[in-house]
């Protein structure tokens, strides 16, 4: 496989343009986030992330995590990288400075998380999983908790995990089974969890379980769950891990991709019962778990994002190289680059990332916004429009990187279906995305029957009100690309639009008919969302090469890009708008007990 | 994984209304295809697939073919299965009586092989390569060869490979190297072939390859290749395997999928040359590969819909038993088919395996036609349908194929990651069928390049007109679903003709532009070609209730798919238009450099 190269141009062009880095330097907290200082950290990141991170994707696909006499072996290098990426800080770029955090941006933190992902999606999700664990226990963790635990999660000297699942309880948590009973100052947990992702490695001195559970008197469903601390040593009062709780692996899963991180089944108190803290009050640890699943489903978008740029990457330079078919209106040995459905396949590519990426970088800017702005009503403002696109983000993404791996590895031919090549890999890395952290399905689910419902819309309508609004824009900016871009966005926004209120009005009346739209209807919001960015790009563009900034040819390249997705994306528009509005009744026509 | 089950409700439908096997039957040397024996052959091939064939998939993947000492093992009970398989006569089933075969339609063959692709991909691959070496060989072969090989290759007793592809060489077989010196009675082959199906195996006595090599005098590019046998033994007077040939296994490829297929790299006359037999006269080799390309496509579309067929099963039956979520409308406990994503994508995955299902057939109805019509220019108009369709069966069935793959694995959510559920391996074998025999990529080129330009349009047009003459059946039928049906197909029509007369229009003029929409227009055949034979089948359904014959669900079934069908896939019909028509300079604005 060759190696991933950070894309700090486009990473760079969308945190200023999208996320707004330079508005979000200007509030409080953010003072030292110069414009320097995001240089340096993007390329020490980007440099770790090619030359460190990226050689070991495919040593852990070939390895994969092993579980040995009930501890879990990580692939050669993991253990070295960790060390590295841990004394080189970059584990707590984002915390709070109180427990040993730089207190940057997330959106920069974003961006590092996408080169981390796109260089090693196995690997990267350790550090992910402990950043779950630090907003769970910063927020919702006791004084002591805190003390004990955030310090050594924070520099990554310990690593956290994310215990939810239960065989019968995945999507819906209100199943789940998990015990935990009070016992002195502790509770004692018993129960069995599948899924644990980096749930035992060979990495850190100490793994900091937050596991979901139900103590003796609790209501069922999901109103009776509470969130507990479980480490896997117990902390020692110098904050040094001691004795042995009571958990242990089970086994690991045998898995499509992502094969260098340990999907671990987790038993908890085999023997009585193993040592947990209760975090925060009984009964709300699905509520806590809400606080972070924004920044946990961004996360997860951006691997989507990130795969995809690695697969295009991988299929330009392999075209840029492969000599196959005449070419036409090309000498004889011209690479297939030259093909026309070729550049077809890579400029789809290159679109699916550069918008993907634009709108997970305007979300991780309203996030960072929304906790740092001066005024409540702001913060509230930015807080709707992330919990809007948040689902958007992590889907749209995500079936985009398995749409743009699928590409790579159609590019690449017979090579592609081989091993070696390393593309095979992303295609079976990628399909992850749309699955964990809540489905493709659950997050459609969520933007429609949650999102748009508790608002009636206002969100929505707020949202493309700000696409409608650009339009002006458009229209000032010369060129038939942009008047192209105009229209597309246009009618894609009245597609959107209309979708939106059909949605609002049905699903009062009949939620099966509304819930029955909701996937393509978040396909229909990425699609517009991202029309909007890209035409939003192709004007900064437009505007950078008037002021003489920037590389011209990736200047021009932001209005190719951007014409290419209104006349192969947002033309697609129309027909999901229809399968939102006139779709429902086909899609559950025939009864269950008729398939 | 669940065992396979032949859809034998659903291929018997499309065998009667679109291979038309009836009026199959009455033409010269198909006389003995009675219903009766249809139904008996179809329901006997079926237990061999979901009884034999399907619980090896799974164990073929996990243990995969392996090179050991030079001869490549396979996996645990492919050797009895495939023994099984050839002592029951279903290797010869389509082959001509004068070697052994059964002189059956081809429908009825592709039948049996959409079951053993869909029962175990990697196993049915064996004789769909062996059924290619026979019609190369029975086509173009001397006496001789025809008496040497074919009865072999028919019973199964021997298998066949096709060895085209070398490092240099793949899509472009101009660009091929492999030598054939003549000595005397026979050719001296060297040279290394890569991508070899089956090239090494021991379920058989012996191999016969299809070789494409250059003689020394050969002029350059592809009209200088010929097409030779080269058989793993030499064959004995009396026909029995002798001596060793010149040739061996180099390596086996490390594969995503079809782990029980060994794609073997061949090294041909290491210690001077191994013996090779021509086959028809010098430099025609390219020239008879077209012969059999069209079953051999045929074949590899039949795979994509059968692995989604397959998809389909383990997807409803999950669906059916896993509670997850409550259910809209239902008492706790209901299982997930009850929520409408779910549905959303089941009824995805059926109507692509039924629209699928319906064209391949009609294609192999037509080929069956073009061999076996009385009268030479409803042959030739046959001929001229099956070329047209032909790489609109392969690319499209098998883009479908990955997709449902996909959703299957999506319906499963966490599972579907996990390899021991076999959902993934489906999704992971489903990938080679837009690569192999042909890229997708290169099925549209050859649609738009080859089968459009050469008689501008003609056949096209005649297809059209065949669409559009069925609208005054479908204005006949009462009922919302068929009108709907209706204005879908016109539109869909439309959408067609202006994508076929622009690019004609095009091509003489600007090739890339026109090449730069072939794929989506070929995405646009098969979507409307799918929507006109689902619309027809709605219509039979209704014929056959209204006559009181077949299963009352799975004709109610048949209105339902073919509803959502309009609503959701010839729905994008308009903008897959626009992206051929409208979308060709935005694919080809960067240069190459640029990427």
């Amino acid at each position: 496989m060759s190696e991933y190269r950070p894309p700090l141009d486009d990473i760079g062009f969308c945190l200023e343009e999208f996320a707004d880095l330079p508005g979000l330097a200007v509030l409080p907290g953010f003072g030292e986030v110069t414009g320097d200082l995001v240089t340096s950290i993007l390329a020490e990141g980007g440099k770790l992330a090619g030359e460190l991170l990226s050689p070991l994707n495919s040593i852990g696909d070939q390895q994969g995590s092993r579980l040995e006499n009930g501890v879990v072996r990580t692939p050669n290098g993991f253990r070295d990288a960790y060390q590295r990426f841990t004394t080189g800080g970059w584990n707590g770029l984002a915390f709070d400075p109180a427990h040993g955090g730089q207190g940057l941006p997330w959106s920069l933190s974003a961006a590092l998380q996408e080169m981390w992902s796109g260089a090693n999606l196995a690997f990267s999700l350790c550090p992910l999983l402990t950043q779950a664990a630090v907003e769970a226990i910063g927020v919702h963790g006791t004084p002591m908790q805190k003390a004990l635990f955030l310090p050594k999660l924070v520099s990554g000297e310990w690593t956290g995990t994310m215990n939810l699942t239960e065989p019968q309880a995945g999507s819906d948590l209100g199943q789940l089974r998990c015990r935990a009973v009070r016992s002195g100052e502790h509770h004692l947990i018993t129960g069995q969890k599948i899924f644990i992702t980096w749930g035992d490695h060979d990495l850190a001195g100490n793994i900091v379980h937050l596991v979901l559970a139900r103590t003796p008197e609790a209501p069922a469903g999901t109103r009776g769950i509470s969130l507990f601390v479980v480490p896997k040593f117990l902390v020692n009062p110098g904050g040094t891990p001691g004795q042995a709780n009571g958990l242990r692996v089970v086994s690991l899963e045998r898995k499509m991709g992502i094969h260098g991180s340990p999907t671990c089944t987790m038993a908890y108190g085999d023997n009585g019962g193993a040592v947990g803290y209760l975090v925060g009050e009984e009964n709300r640890g699905l509520e806590y778990m809400f606080t972070m699943m924004n920044s946990a489903r961004l996360g997860i978008g951006l691997q989507g994002l990130a795969i995809a740029e690695r697969s295009y990457q991988m299929a330009r330079d392999y075209a840029h190289q492969r000599v196959q078919g005449r070419v036409e209106g090309a000498p004889a040995g011209a690479p297939i680059i030259g093909h026309a459905d070729v550049r077809r396949m890579l400029m789809t590519m290159r679109t699916n990332v550069e918008a993907a990426r634009a709108l997970a970088y305007f979300a991780a800017g309203a996030l960072d916004r929304a906790r740092h702005q001066p005024e409540a009503s702001a913060r509230e403002q930015s807080q709707r429009l992330v919990d809007l696109l948040i689902p958007v983000v992590k889907a749209w993404s995500t079936d985009l990187g398995c749409e743009t791996a699928s590409l790579a590895v159609q590019v690449h031919g017979g090579l592609g279906f081989i091993e070696t090549t390393g593309v095979a890999q992303l295609y079976r890395d990628a399909r992850i995305g749309p699955i964990y952290e809540g489905t493709n399905g659950i997050q459609a689910i969520d933007l429609v029957g949650r999102k748009l419902m508790r608002d009636r819309g206002a969100a929505a309508r707020d949202f493309i009100a700000g696409i409608r609004a650009s339009s002006g824009d458009l229209a000032g900016a010369k060129g038939e690309d942009l008047s192209a871009l105009r229209a597309g966005l246009a009618e894609g926004a009245a597609a959107l639009s209309r979708s939106t209120d059909w949605l609002i009005e049905t699903y009062g009346r009949e939620p099966s008919l509304a819930l029955a739209g909701a996937a393509p209807y978040l396909r229909l919001f990425g699609t517009v969302a991202g029309g909007w960015l890209m035409a939003m790009a192709a004007l900064a563009a437009l505007r950078r090469r008037s002021e003489g900034s920037g590389d011209s040819v990736f200047l021009k390249a932001k209005l190719a890009t951007a014409r290419f997705y209104a006349d192969h994306v947002l033309i697609q528009a129309e027909a999901l708008a229809a399968q939102v509005m006139r779709g429902g009744p086909s899609v559950l026509a025939l009864q269950a007990e008729e398939f």
